[in-house]
């Protein structure tokens, strides 16, 4: 039989998995001697075994009573005896900590008789009977599942009939009367009484507790951040002690240094005479904790004591949960403390000149999505713009625009060129039009997973959403705010999509100091020291991830002056450089004349001219990247993206009649001719190029000839022809040999490879890999065809609804899916090598600058990944971290 | 060092592999002492180690000269000695037989010596040096590749000069001035001389032989029937004999029943003092293979024995080449002959009458294709119109029309109700609305994976491609037939995709008697023998079939009528019952109703006018499947897909202007909603259960409902529930719940299962088969998604181009392609069956109806193949011939 209850004394902080969270750093504190009130953890195990099986397993009853039996003797008192009672409090704490679960009970193991004990020990008859009904009310909610609004409801009753507002102004006698109403509540409400028997409160307390986990808010959480659905929850049972016995009794929390700037001191707040709970309902104002240092300085020095101790044990910021009671200092919680991107990377370095950790663990303690909050430009603090609203921050960024509140009105002023908001209540796939218009948009219904926000996020677009105070008026074009500020359609307002904070008016944006930094324009040395310490702290984090990864990171970049930015942000290549903006523009006219081409003298005269210009695009990239990788893909979109659309054609030339142009007629034709039912699916990538003679070797030989003439020039072009969209290798030796002859012809040397981005390609490609000197993932495109739909289609469609649902926890477009598209990658991967053990392995899929996917990608042995250039930071710093967690991902 | 060199006396049949077919059967008779003249095989393992050296393999050489000295010896005679040389052919002969490679050196040994000692033994010196010209042109233009032309020209030259026009007429003068001209072709050509030393001839040849493997069009063909490159080829080197030696000589083919109707009896032609080429020539007409008992008695007796002798030791038809050399009968190759498909039903039971094979090696020897072959209704033979031309049998069927020459004018025509054959040189993909709207197509020019071919096949269509003889003038709407017809658009026409044969006016058209066997409305004892004996065959081999095979069958039926047809076709269920044709017709307007809703309550009215109108369609199903599973798809596809099109509805609108109809305003703006970049990768399936809230649940109560009606009305309907386009497990629990809690509140029992149709539920089948009962594969939908494109866009587009290319062999819709979508399925079928081993597996998407697909279902273990009604014979037959193979696929 497993132990399934270990003693505060026997755990320790390694051992989260059974003890979860809060038990384990408990078990820690008091190990390292610290005033922690004694109690133990019943194991999460405990509580799988009881989900299992449907009750309590065998043996847990027992070793529950032997630990109590233990705690009661340590502490000389009894659970809820009659005289001088033990009481405790029911904790729950999972490895991850989780909404939705039943969180704590209070003061387990008043009754009716041990009430008076408690009264005569504490020598506070009012104090003992809030506690008491503070237990029935704690009780009935998360234990009973009753409506809390039943319990404020009396309290409130008693409050009006008394004349008074605070809780504080009821006595002993109000509190006494209020335990009889809420046992005749719960009475009422669930047809038995308030168990009296103090071992059965806290046997029906860590029930409450196991069942929570199965709540349905549980449950979706889980699905949604992929929190393994069997890890169960492990239960403490902790002696109470009471910060709310008068002026000396006090509870705080505490941080080992600032986490919003990462600054060392002393941070933190404390409210004498109160709980935990009081602190979370906002009665009373709490004060700065330095002023404990005046109140009780004896307990204020033990307090410092033990948070360098903590800092010093955990090589961490700690938070601290602590509670005074008559001059006597407990601690009540630890944990790592979160902290803002800014401190994180300070507090990174900090602790590596403590001596505290290395620089390798430091790379640990950041992360690519701090790092990418950091780069987004923010609003000056200081400007002091009315702050009207705040929602929640759904996607980052700083937008400034006119308010409006419809799509139509969004794209009318988008069109004469004005920057807009949209503001709507909650947005549908009827707004797509009015978000792609608009700067940002700003919603009052929703949370992170509504339509809004995910397709926010999935457009790279300023998001607050859920801002509930605001009353949004779509038809009257307005919103109002607390404080009857009113915003008309037209107003200028500013969001903050990293804070959630809403403006009114324009607010000036500030650079981001770190894209400074990557930019070249900005050192650590500056005069603005919390900047420069930041700056120095990325720099330093950045130059060792660097050092650290095994990946190379290379840029998706289509024009010069990307390339060229990409390279300042580090890129060490181009892995992805789309060549159809090459054929927009001015060059839409030799395209159509492409397309209409009667002859194959006509088709050869459309790609004479189109060749030129494509080369000296070529040459421009080649130069901006010279001495590294630069890797071109054939034009891969179907050639009707390049003409007008069918629907407006259409109903343009019907109004036409008889007027319409003979160029519109034949562009209908050739329209009408290349439409297609999907795409996605249709005549586009390698098909174009086996199709359609001459494209894809006019774009071989302007490559070439590009090469060609930039080493003329003296310098060093390193090309790579990628193929798109292949499904068979069939298809891609074609093209290969028709590419190898005019390389030969013309010289020049440039690695052929291809995209894996079909499944097949994926499922073939032991098969693909003898014709390929490289693979580059397309996971946009694996996406799609994996999971069978388009993004253009289902993301605004329906993903907030999966979201919701908890079918994804994270859109498969944002992090690769392991399960389904990873394992057509990690196959590829496999199989590819296998059939030639030095094809090069990357990705140019977005994915490539998104954290976890990179860390995916190191774990299957890609040999670099390609992202946006603005996300080549990103993708350093977490290769890096991908090559120090050793193959290990970090998933959450 | 392999064994390079098998003289016929050490070969047999089953050494097709290494001597190739020829080679083997040449053996195998030679084994049996039957008349074959001496030779030996050089093995396919030597091409292959000629092909991969690049240089004919170590050893080689030594033995071929060692079996040639022994043939030598054994004949008594020497290759090419000045008088009485020994002559051999060099033949290919490859396990395959395969177009586009080197075939046939006849005469290997004549130079200007030996061909005198030829004229002497033969006693013929016009034989001789025709002999050495024909070696001569034979070789320039096999082992030399110069243009065949040349050789014609020459002769034609002398025929002219000389006033005659057939070879007969020229004389022995003419053949040895001809030797020389020919000479001095082969040196202007090649720069070389004709090389007169006979061992150099026969190396020479041989090594032609090995290179004709890796001809462009031998490669392409193996591409498209999926040979491997690698088996390489057999060579025979077999003593001459010539059937060109006077009247006493000659040679002809017969066969051992006709190959035709399968009818016992003696079959062939023979014609005299000719060599095989003449005959192909067709310059004298051969006379039926009777009459040889006339002309030479003896060998038409020994020839009889033979071919008794042969179709016992071969227990098959056999087709037989000879050659009758001054009335000594010689074989020259004997192999298992190609019959029709009624023939091929009809020798299969035959044999089994006559103790030769059994039933099980009986249903081997017939196939799918053939059964479907007899299904198609035929043209009256007997009816006696003109056949004015005939070109390939691209697609079966057999359809009467009146030619049109234009896309629109098909469109018009078919419109107005009348039957068109769309008639063309060529296709393009702009004719594919003339395709639709055509009963069949006719075109005058490409092969059978021409545009034409590829999209009438897929479409079902009958379509004759390739007729060559005729002129199709598009422009003046006409074309013309050899002997001066001209049909001009409107003339009526009839074509028969089987034969390739096209017909002027109309051909009165005969349903098959297998189809009317099917149907219950004939027996095999009528009156017409030819017609009741294949009935009889059909019956007792689908009988077998049945008896043996694993897998069941069943049908996708919509309808109650297509369900009762297909149990007449011997379905054992319904493997695809869809619910959207129930969407149609006069219940539009409650889709749409649907679609408009504003409110859950307008939506909520919209379903429950629907609920009984799907009620009673299941009813009737349910009722004409008593007693067999029917497995209902909840709605699939788009919503847009019930309302009108995007750009009509626009275009209406903007010519209507401001007379446009209210309800058609919110038509079009809700076409704009649901509108889709890619439908097929949009909003349908499981995602429309998820989105619209009581949609599915609607169709799931409906179901319950007619369940519980039939079970009341003492029927016994089994309904099993299907959820489409799954890719992660947790789309379906949702819809799964919900379904269950409606079957639980009905009392009604039915399988839920889920459609395998989205590449990611095949590669996470392992956690979809924890909440699926049965797994059905979409192969349609798998196929396209695998390999990123959709039939509707690019099998016109591009397939004709893909598989002249060898990309495909044939269409991925056909057939299941193995290494893409083949890959998943196996995979799914393993993980889906090791979670839930219980689980049900079967197919319905088209490839179902696909015997070589069928075989692939039996190897990967599904249960059952659903296809259409029609198709159902088609699998019961597969599923045998697979059960019986043993779980090897006959690709071949």
């Amino acid at each position: 039989m497993p132990k399934y209850v270990y003693d505060f004394t026997e755990g320790n902080k390694d051992l989260k998995d059974l003890l979860g969270g809060k038990g384990a750093n408990l078990a820690e504190m008091t190990n390292l001697g610290l005033p922690v009130p004694p109690g133990f953890t019943i194991t999460s195990e405990a509580c799988r075994g009881y989900l299992r099986e449907g009750g309590l397993p065998d043996g847990l009853a027992e070793e529950v009573e032997t630990h109590l039996e233990a705690l009661e003797k340590g502490m000389g008192k009894r659970l809820g005896a009659a005289e001088d009672p033990l009481l405790v409090s029911v904790r729950s704490g999972a490895k991850y900590s989780m909404p939705g679960m039943m969180e704590t009970v209070l003061n387990i193991g008043l009754n009716d008789e041990s009430v008076q004990g408690l009264a005569a020990q504490a020598g506070d008859e009012r104090f003992a009977w809030d506690s008491y009904r503070r237990l029935i009310q704690m009780f009935g909610k998360t234990v009973l599942g009753l409506e809390g609004e039943l319990f404020e409801a009396a309290i409130d009753d008693v409050k009006r009939r008394k004349g008074v507002v605070s809780d504080l102004d009821l006595d002993a006698a109000d509190f006494r009367g209020l335990v009889d109403t809420y046992k005749g509540i719960v009475r009422e409400q669930t047809g038995g009484d308030f168990p009296s028997d103090p071992r059965e409160q806290m046997r029906q307390a860590v029930q409450a507790v196991f069942d929570s986990w199965n709540a349905p808010r549980a449950i979706i959480y889980r699905r949604q951040e992929r929190i393994p659905d069997d890890l169960g929850t492990a239960v403490n049972i902790v002696a109470m002690v009471f910060g709310n016995l008068g002026m000396e009794s006090g509870t705080g929390v505490a941080f080992t240094r600032d986490p919003g700037s990462g600054q060392q001191g002393v941070y933190g707040d404390y409210l004498q005479n109160a709980q935990g709970e009081d602190v979370v309902a906002g009665i009373r104002n709490t004060v700065p904790l330095q002023r404990l240092g005046e109140i009780d300085p004896e307990s204020y020095r033990r307090l410092l004591e033990i948070m360098k101790t903590l800092e010093d044990h955990y090589r961490d910021l700690c938070d601290i949960e602590f509670t005074i009671e008559r001059g006597k200092l407990w601690m009540l919680q630890t944990r790592v403390g979160k902290r803002t991107a800014a401190a994180a990377f300070r507090i990174a370095t900090q602790l590596v000149d403590q001596g505290l950790i290395d620089l390798d663990e430091a790379v640990g303690r950041v992360s690519g999505d701090q790092l990418a909050q950091l780069m987004f430009p923010r609003f000056d603090a200081g400007a002091g713009r009315p702050l009207i609203a705040k929602g929640m921050n759904a996607s980052p960024g700083a937008a400034v625009g006119r308010a409006v509140f419809s799509t139509e009105r969004a794209k009318e002023l988008a069109a004469e060129g004005e920057d807009v908001i949209l503001v709507r209540r909650e947005t549908t796939p009827d707004d797509l039009a009015g978000m792609i218009a608009a700067r940002g948009v700003l919603t009052s219904r929703g949370g992170k997973t509504s339509h809004a926000a995910v397709v926010a996020r999935g457009m790279g677009k300023t998001c607050v959403c859920g801002a509930e105070e605001l009353e949004v008026d779509a038809k009257g074009r307005r919103f109002t705010a607390p404080g009857g500020v009113t915003v008309e359609e037209g107003d200028v307002i500013s969001i903050d999509g990293a804070t959630g904070e809403v403006f009114l008016g324009e607010v000036p944006v500030v650079a981001s100091p770190v894209v400074e930094y990557f930019e070249g324009t900005r050192t650590g040395k500056g005069t603005d020291r919390e900047r420069d310490e930041l700056v120095q702290a990325v720099d330093r984090l950045m130059r060792h991830a660097d050092e650290r990864r095994r990946m190379a990171v290379r840029a998706n970049a289509d024009t010069p002056e990307d390339a060229a930015r990409a390279r300042r942000f580090g890129a060490q290549g181009i892995g992805l450089c789309r060549t159809e903006h090459m054929f927009l523009g001015d060059r839409r006219k030799l395209v159509e004349d492409l397309i209409l081409a009667e002859s194959p003298e006509e088709r050869r005269a459309a790609l004479d001219a189109l060749e030129p210009l494509q080369k000296s695009d070529f040459v421009g990239i080649f130069e901006a990247m010279d001495g590294l990788p630069v890797t071109i893909r054939l034009i891969d979109p179907p050639l009707h993206e390049f003409l007008p659309d069918l629907t407006a054609l259409s109903v343009k030339l019907a109004l036409a009649g008889d007027d319409a142009t003979p160029r519109d007629r034949r562009l209908l034709g050739a329209v009408k001719r290349l439409h297609e039912q999907n795409p996605m699916l249709g005549l586009r990538g390698v098909r174009l190029g086996l199709v359609i003679p001459g494209l894809f070797t006019m774009q071989v030989r302007a490559i070439a000839e590009a090469v060609a003439e930039r080493r003329a020039a003296g310098g060093d072009p390193r090309a790579e022809i990628m193929i798109p969209l292949v499904s068979a290798v069939q298809e891609l030796e074609g093209v290969r040999d028709d590419a190898e002859k005019i390389l030969a012809e013309t010289g020049v040397e440039a690695l052929i490879g291809t995209m894996i981005e079909v499944p097949r390609a994926a499922l073939t490609a032991g098969q693909i890999a003898e014709a390929a000197r490289f693979f580059s993932f397309g996971t946009n495109d694996l996406t799609q065809m994996t999971w069978g739909f388009s993004r253009d289609d289902v993301e605004a469609a329906f993903f907030s609804r999966y979201l919701d649902l908890g079918i994804f926890g994270v859109s498969p477009f944002e992090t690769i899916d392991r399960s389904g598209v990873g394992r057509l990658m990690r196959l590829a991967v496999e199989e590819g090598r296998a059939s030639r053990p030095d094809i090069k392995l990357g990705i140019c899929g977005e994915h490539g600058g998104d954290p976890e996917s990179v860390h995916f990608c190191h774990e299957i042995g890609l040999d670099y990944v390609s992202c946006s250039p603005f996300r080549v930071p990103v993708a350093r710093l977490e290769a890096g971290r991908a090559a120090l967690a050793g193959g290990e991902s970090e998933t959450r």
